[in-house]
């Protein structure tokens, strides 16, 4: 049983910053994502594409904001897990909760906090039937470690940026790496495009298109799949995996059930008080809520995080009176024992 | 006259990241304060200090953030009324405002953001009883432009890190450069007050200690003034200008007289709807606003003005319908005919 004082659902911007204010109130947290790394869509769905509405950022990319964010909360040393996603939640006696994910680890906490953005992103599957029966077993809709792919044999499927991007990398990883597409055209970076034309050129990338996988083969485990190309030209190929790179598509899944009110899709929160929603102790941040006026941008969840602490810890010590401290004056001491300061002034004499 | 789609009153960070928010929209912004630099505080009181609580920012000095301000709002052409502090307030028969400063340049916008933070930063006056005849004539409070003191005899008075800084900045503008201050220590960054004590050293700064400046003299424009050392040496100095540097005090000022709902000292809003005052057009953002949960925290300033343009924007074109659009995908457009954006995908065949 994994045990915090602020259990955040989603490790998006605003998830991440709610460990930065937490961590000044000196309450810790820990994180549950769906996604095998911290940031949300910034690094999954568009880490190399620029973001320009972030206050005193003319510009930064969605990788390095998460960056920044993850650099900005290390002293205060959260908890993380990743690639799982939050499934149910139990209420205590206590009022404490207990949230488990769908591959069984228990979480325990006095306060949970959504920041699960659109929702968990779902990878959108292709239609063959018993697909569901290879996962884990040589099917993966996400790359979570290319390392399981050294010196094995790849086909990945998909025409945009993820396909694209992974058919290259994995070139220096697996022995062998098929890229199967439905039409001629990819579309994505231009780079990257070109990169495969290069790869593909140089017998780095065996490129089939225009072709569908349509079957998968294997008894525990993937050993081939059957592909069509040009619409009828059928044949086998054998491969230790199966990548379907098709998109992710963000769904609320689980949470929905939760007994949460739900409005457009989206958790109900109290009118911007301090978000949270018809279950005391359960709030939400970020994307997620909806509340009237609501704008889905990352500068509002960090704003909504810094809120919602300050009613989290009110939560968590009802007796205590929180007296807040200006960063530039009292400084940032984290749990790891770092401490930042601004240079104190001296009083000296000039004689 | 000048006319603007939303005036801002203040120029901190708050109001600084309006101009960006509303160029989204395609709303032009101008700006009035007090102070003769845009920054507020930021800028005026703790330029070299670090802030640690901007999001994605583990560290950054104060000046740095305005500076990033004003690159990321310089797109959408702001205009500036410095060193004047808005002082009254009319509503037209169309429900437009005209605002006009303590020294009569006038304002008129559909829309009014008070962005004031504490107050307009107010100089703490020495106890000189005809001090105020020579206001503009002589003496300053707050340097506005360091120029004006070319190759002129000044006398600074204070003792903190304005009256060493300023010090130490107008040894080469000046043609002589007197610092009186009333005890022998000196309270400021360590840098400064060594750098003071090498060009007292080096017959550079005059340093008069412990002592006060007691009387201004002069007909049209001061000429000098008198001086008590050790409590009983008294003597005339002669000096172009005199330049007390006791501090700066925020007071709400005249905008406490425009018929706003004020509540400790910070003016009431409408519950974070949208940050609008009891007088419809007239919004309140950052340090200068109260509502349940307030945090005077920089970033909430962001937040607020964010939403608070987008209600601007329905004041200002009541039958558009605005449709968000993220910059990551939008863009952002500048009003100088600069265009920023993400690099577009190309659909590419790969052959």
């Amino acid at each position: 049983m994994i045990k915090t004082d602020i259990l955040i659902i989603g490790a998006g911007p605003t998830g991440l910053f709610t460990v930065f204010e937490a961590g000044l109130l000196k309450l810790k947290c820990h994180l549950i994502d769906a996604l095998p790394q911290p940031g949300g869509q910034c690094s999954e769905i568009y880490p190399k594409k620029p973001i320009y509405d972030i206050p005193a950022y003319p510009e930064i990319l969605a990788g390095d904001l998460t960056d920044k964010l993850l650099e900005q909360i290390k002293p205060f040393e959260p908890g993380f897990t990743l690639g799982e996603r939050a499934d149910t939640i139990e209420k205590l006696e206590d009022d404490t909760f207990i949230v488990t994910t769908n591959r069984g680890t228990k979480h325990h906490a006095p306060v949970v906090a959504i920041a699960g953005g659109l929702g968990s992103f779902e990878p959108r599957k292709p239609p063959i039937s018993n697909i569901a029966d290879y996962e884990d077993k040589g099917v993966e809709y996400i790359i979570r470690d290319p390392e399981i792919y050294r010196d094995k044999k790849v086909v990945i499927a998909g025409g945009g940026d993820s396909a694209l991007d992974w058919s290259i990398f994995l070139t220096d990883v697996a022995s062998e790496v098929t890229l199967v597409h439905r039409r001629n055209e990819f579309r994505g970076a231009l780079d990257s495009v070109d990169k495969v034309q290069e790869l593909k050129d140089a017998g780095k990338i065996n490129l089939i298109t225009p072709a569908e996988v349509k079957e998968i083969h294997g008894e525990d485990h993937v050993t081939g799949v059957t592909i069509i190309k040009n619409k009828d030209e059928k044949f086998t190929l054998d491969t230790d995996h199966f990548i379907p790179l098709f998109g992710l598509s963000p769904k609320l899944g689980p949470i929905a059930n939760w007994g949460l009110e739900i409005e457009k899709n989206a958790i109900k929160v109290n009118n911007a008080l301090d978000y949270q929603t018809n279950i005391p102790g359960i709030y939400a941040i970020g994307d997620v809520n909806t509340y009237p006026g609501k704008l889905k941008l990352i500068l509002c969840g960090f704003h909504e995080a810094t809120l919602m602490c300050q009613s989290a810890y009110q939560r968590i010590f009802p007796d205590k009176k929180y007296v807040m401290k200006y960063t530039t004056v009292g400084g940032v001491e984290g749990f790891d024992g770092t401490k930042k300061e601004a240079p104190k002034a001296v009083v000296k004499k000039i004689e």
